[in-house]
């Protein structure tokens, strides 16, 4: 039986989903969520995620939400299927693999996103971007982006040599950002530069 | 050799790791660290975390920062001593961990912190709290322990019959909330309110 994705694939959150999925050739159903309708406000949506946020998954009996959490089940379950992204073989590299994941979640996702709401959603619903946020998250995305480059100078990718969900869950948002005036931020820092190679 | 934390018992963050240590009954040694100095934001703390952030961990080679990926690690390394935080052995029940542990990360932390910035912090360096903040913030924490009390209602604890890392990561935060004239938010609802009997 197919994994079932609900959400809809402009979503970053569902993008990184998706993605692992792909990472492991693993086959599912895409099952999209009305937003416009609010669908993901009301039942039965709200049965797989109380918080009215997309995606949710289902496979079989087990149902999920939040992203970093059915990345880090799909990522376990089919560790044997192509790349290990949680290196969950060595404890040392699981704990890198855990760490870069929770800078991705808590200094990089939040400027990222700020950025990419001014820059993007907004001019779609009619509303100018804020210059100054901007601005203040530019120079938040700017220092986490040095402590990346000092990384990714010493080691190939976030946690160590290996391609991990530490690095997978960076992409959604990076897809978008390069599209942006201030993809520079990512090509002025040639090893951070060198994501452009992934998301292509 | 014991593991060791830097860091101050004061913060909600290294309180969560001393909380994990505590739970598995591991000796670790606290080595202070002078925030008033800044020392968090200076070599030779920055090359444990190079966010300036606290707490970090040394445990033998393994240097780690991020609360939540320490004691990510610190439950899987020890998951055979006392509780299984994880509930390593079961993917299904891991799943729901890791999703518990998300809401905390992503619903939960953002207005509980921001609660406590203005009731607690400011007040401390002088500074007015904003009613106007508290307000906005509590609406957001009083939605999320709405999930909680529907959930708490089908089960012992968040990611089920079992206490886990979703639990644990939320008293820290939980403590300083209940000292708060708002704790009749988390009291008035019966099943959420039973964390009083965890938190004393």
């Amino acid at each position: 039986m197919a994994i079932k994705v609900h959400g809809v694939p402009v979503s970053t959150c569902t993008a990184g989903v998706l993605l692992c999925l792909h990472e492991k050739g693993l086959h599912y159903e895409l099952l999209p969520v009305d937003l416009a309708a609010g669908a993901h406000k009301q039942d039965p949506y709200l049965s797989l995620n109380p918080f009215g946020q997309i995606p949710a998954v289902e496979d079989g009996e087990v149902s999920l939400f939040e992203s970093r959490a059915i990345n880090r089940y799909l990522a376990r379950k089919h560790k044997d299927i192509g790349t290990d992204l949680l290196r969950a073989n060595s404890l040392p590299e699981s704990a890198l693999v855990e760490t870069w994941m929770e800078v991705e979640a808590h200094q990089f996702h939040g400027p990222a996103t700020a950025i990419l709401h001014e820059i993007i959603v907004n001019p779609m619903y009619g509303i100018a971007s804020n210059e100054q946020t901007i601005e203040t998250e530019m120079e938040k995305l700017g220092k986490v982006l040095d402590v990346y480059e000092e990384r990714l100078s010493k080691y190939k990718y976030l946690a160590g040599e290996n391609y991990t969900l530490a690095d997978l869950q960076h992409i959604p948002n990076l897809v978008y950002f390069m599209k942006t005036t201030k993809a520079e931020a990512i090509t002025c820092r040639p090893h951070v530069g060198l994501a452009k190679q992934v998301i292509g």
